[in-house]
């Protein structure tokens, strides 16, 4: 079974909105087994989306569309869809009724515009959408399917999860698929790949290396008929994988995040963070922020900007004399103050410099980066080569790895 | 003139990677007047992709893909373009000499299968590339064009910006556009569109309406031979709007943000800020980091995460006892605070609640933001019915944009 991806909407190809859907779906079809070969953007043209949307009909299993489900007449996905099939849109009482009724709940009568929100044609199903005033389209014939989505992601993800995907599961049984990544560090992606050569030969689970910001991950795919079956195939390469590598390199799995494993091991240790940052300029503490159960471990954060503001927090002048501002000495300095200054158990600090690009490379910036628990304290540091908007996201990454290191052993 | 970008990349199909190079692009061709029609993202399957190129190649002026250059067994692009046009990839001398060159600089000898990145066919020339090992290719046989250009956005982008855009203005002569975007505070969509009703009746300049986090954005577009003409059509509609609705209503033209506005403001009257923040986390102090001349007007800021912390920071605990932690009165109280603490010109305090959610909706935030100047104080309050993750940045584009008009009232 395979599946073609068309986004509606002239917003799309004037770069004024990222088609992040699409790349949302394509993830969500791999689980399901479908395989995706085109996403197509095309904008708010009758003849241009009906020569898509047709091609689509004619050639794949499974035709999704986002966007052009709105009130206005630029908003053209179920007129197309009804041509392209060649069926008679037909207003539907019930989904009527009740669209007035959302319009009555807002105080406001119901423009005539929206009327044809409320139609079907023969081949189609309504999709309730409970966040928008647009419902979906099932469209079954003839073996293929067409499902109409509206562009909003929020209203497009309820949606998927919560009426598309169950019933696209249904129409490609026998088919699970079960992953398993495993996120680590302190190896190289060369290395990884040497260690583990055999692990890559075998064709079900594959094994997939990829380089990430926060690290190198491995990710076993196993296929089977059940998910029983699949995640039997993919146990004994994951015990493989930790045996081989440690579990020492390992930081996290599937969908866990540096900020959540961070998170994790604050709040089952029952300890809590003071943060002083320079170089992220508040980034960490934003990020951290975002976290699960932040408010129980995440006392606050002193976003310093510059060096002469640092011994006027608590930072001893000496320290930042004799090493200078952008220095291991300083970053861990940074991390007491900010222990004693929020009375927090863990204390971090982070100081760093941007260098300025050359004509051949970006930005350079190195970071310093200390830590303080318990009268303990210890530091590390990191070069990111990348764009300066980017170095304080790096950093960030990097300091959260680092937190998780630091936490383990102490 | 028309044409067509083709993302190339099975990372994009399963949603690894967002496809930005294909938004970058079509906002790139507005700019040249080249309306863009189509954007397929494919994967790396040798037949699917030939027959997307293939498509695209008899269909459009210009073909622009991104990806598929590298030099592994899974970059095709080269590969297909030869297939799709007849012709034979034949190793370049002088590119070969360049690739082992950089890899001599690098320190390692060149693997063999970059040896491809130093091909090209006959209908080709090659698009240097600072940035990377993969050269594009700009291919031209009867009118029309094809261009590859790496995948890495920050290599696709200098590409386009040096190489590329120039050579294809050159290829459309006799079509400029200019455009003038006009960004408002203070009046609603719906009032804008009636103070304006005439003028979104003009063909050229035309005017568009756009509803955007930081505020209601005007866009006028203008069509001509040369961009004197354009911007002379251009120019009386701008003062017709600002007539009409008042400079007061605009806080931004084209590329400028709240952040460039809010950095230029300060930086011109030579002011500094401090800031304390409980509800955006430390966004809005990472987000100014990021300013130009940052350093010279963010002093710094102090991330708060609970109430009870605000006492020990310098906000008055009566104020916070008497008014709650959410509150006008807290947030200016820690405007105050922030400007003491940092010894800044201007102060900010940003405090509030995010409810939880209802089964039919997301949750909600409302903020308290205050300001602080030589002993003035205001506030203002927002609320942000979004996605969790969003509100903070709601806040922050809110502040910012009370921010620049307490500004220029003081």
């Amino acid at each position: 079974m395979h599946a073609e991806i068309i986004s509606i909407g002239t917003e799309l190809l004037m770069g004024e909105t990222v088609d992040t859907n699409s790349s949302y779906l394509g993830a969500e079809l791999a689980k399901l087994g479908i395989g995706l070969r085109w996403a197509t953007k095309v904008g708010d043209d009758p003849d241009l989306l009906f020569e898509v949307l047709d091609r689509a009909w004619r050639r794949s299993d499974v035709t999704l569309t986002t966007g052009g489900l709105g009130p206005t007449s630029d908003d053209l996905t179920r007129e197309t869809t009804a041509r392209v099939l060649d069926e008679e849109m037909v207003v539907q009482d019930e989904l009527l009724e009740h669209l007035k009724g959302l319009f009555a709940g807002r105080g406001t009568p119901m423009p005539d515009t929206n009327i044809k929100q409320a139609t079907l044609i023969q081949s189609a199903d309504a999709i309730p959408n409970p966040l928008g005033t647009a419902p979906g389209w099932w469209v079954e014939r003839g073996g293929s399917i067409l499902v109409a989505m509206p562009g909003p992601p929020r209203e497009l993800t309820r949606m998927w999860t919560c009426e598309v995907a169950p019933r696209l599961k249904q129409h490609n049984p026998g088919v699970a698929i079960v992953t398993r990544t495993l996120k680590t560090f302190g190896i190289s992606e060369g290395g990884l790949d040497q260690m583990l050569t055999p692990l890559f030969q075998a064709a079900n689970p594959n094994l997939g290396i990829y380089s990430k910001e926060d690290g190198i991950h491995l990710r076993a795919i196993a296929t089977a008929e059940t998910e029983d079956e699949a995640r039997t195939l993919i146990e004994p390469m994951e015990a493989e994988i930790r045996r081989i590598i440690g579990d020492d390199a390992i930081w996290g799995e599937d969908d866990e995040t540096a900020i959540s494993q961070v998170a994790s091991l604050l709040t089952g240790r029952r300890q809590t963070l003071g943060i002083m940052e320079c170089f992220t300029g508040g980034l960490l503490a934003s990020n951290l922020a975002d976290a699960p159960r932040a408010a129980e471990f995440l006392k606050g954060s002193l976003v310093v900007n510059g060096a002469g503001v640092l011994a006027a927090q608590g930072v001893d002048a000496r320290v930042v004399e004799e090493f200078g501002p952008a220095s291991a000495e300083v970053a861990e300095a940074m991390a007491e103050a900010a222990r004693r200054r929020f009375d927090a158990d863990v204390g971090i600090g982070v100081t760093g410099l941007v260098t300025d690009p050359t004509p051949t490379s970006g930005p350079l910036g190195t970071s310093h980066i200390g830590f303080s628990i318990d009268g303990r304290t210890a530091s590390t540091s990191g070069r990111y080569p990348t764009q300066r908007l980017r170095i304080r996201g790096r950093a960030v990454t990097h300091t959260l790895l680092e937190l998780i290191q630091f936490l383990r052993r102490s």
